[in-house]
């Protein structure tokens, strides 16, 4: 059966898309970023630091392009709604770019040594692989609106919490021998993880938002 | 001599001062939550922590109204334009709000102690003097669109950089004798004002845009 599609359902469609591209380009920085500082390999970090540019830029472009498809089809109520979503969600998963930017900063301002004394490899490990997981699955909940999905995250991003406030713990029960230089690159390490998923979390309840008009809850 | 202006200049005029408004609240709680931080004030902590969710209301409120008005209206060009960055302008400065949460959170947490030791005291108050200046002439820029102040920005966002340096050596200098758990305070402090700082920089460089077209050099 042949479908007629209009230009303006073409177009929200090409947003979409663009934001799950965000999405899947946001989460191979990450996974390379927790790579680059648990192997402790400089053109991973470089790599990271580098795409970042490019995720920035392919943002810029899709959110002018959003600008324009207001500008030039004036829709209303709910198509609206969905379009000023769609920059935030381009801003959410940008940003998430930029943590994942930072935690490749650091694998690189330690190299040729990892920032992460062996002990918290395992930990670390975790979080990047949930923060990972749980950006893949953003991409999945843009481009299906599967919203029982989208309610999943609000539990992916509970286990990241737990395995940051792990990470806090080593740093605290007394045991901690690596110095202040390393326990603050460890602090920031776990914030940027965090944030990471929260603004997953973010993507994921404007997205149940658009689908239900209800809040998801966290 | 009367001056006649349209039902969507006077809605405009609206948005940018909810936005000074903003700014104003948000200013009130970065002083707030720096004094509850050094003096150990609970009750002003507890203000700090109150005032967010006031925050928030106002910026959701103010949200709606934008993109309510954006329905109505159907702007094209520079007037949809100024619209969109409103919007991420009470994005920067509701994170702002969340930013100051954060420090008073910390303060909340180790009452009755100060989060700060004293030594500490001087560098923090600089600290949150600077941020709290920021926030305040990132309001006068919204109110005056003046440029001038606009770029003066970038500059005392270098002083709070330079700050926070200054507050990361105090750490890793070799001298710190206060424990990992300080330091992690004091890590994140650190960071809460940085990023405080970087979002008023950046509204800043949303009007300075605005008004010239042209981005601000950071």
């Amino acid at each position: 059966m042949a479908l007629i599609r209009s230009v303006f359902q073409e177009e929200l469609d090409g947003v979409s898309q663009s934001l799950v591209d965000l999405a899947s380009m946001v989460t191979e920085s990450m996974k390379k970023a927790t790579e680059a500082l648990l192997a402790a390999e400089l053109r991973l970090a470089e790599d990271v630091i580098s795409a970042d540019e490019k995720i920035d830029n392919y943002q810029h472009e899709l959110d002018s392009r959003i600008i324009d498809i207001i500008a030039r089809q004036q829709p209303v109520a709910s198509d609206l709604r969905a379009l000023i979503t769609a920059l935030r969600m381009s801003a959410d998963l940008e940003r998430m770019g930029d943590l994942s930017h930072h935690i490749a900063k650091i694998a690189r301002l330690r190299h040729p040594d990892s920032a992460v004394p062996q002990e918290l490899h395992d930990l670390i490990r975790h979080l990047g692989d949930a923060a990972s997981k749980i950006s893949e699955k953003v991409g999945t909940v843009i481009e299906t609106r599967n919203t029982a999905m989208a309610l999943e995250l609000e539990k992916d991003d509970d286990v990241i919490d737990t395995l940051h406030r792990e990470l806090i713990g080593k740093l605290t029960d007394g045991s901690w021998d690596k110095g202040v230089a390393s326990a603050i690159d460890i602090t920031l390490l776990g914030r940027y993880y965090e944030r990471f998923a929260d603004h997953a979390v973010s993507v994921s309840r404007r997205v149940y938002f658009l689908v239900t008009g209800e809040f998801a809850q966290g």
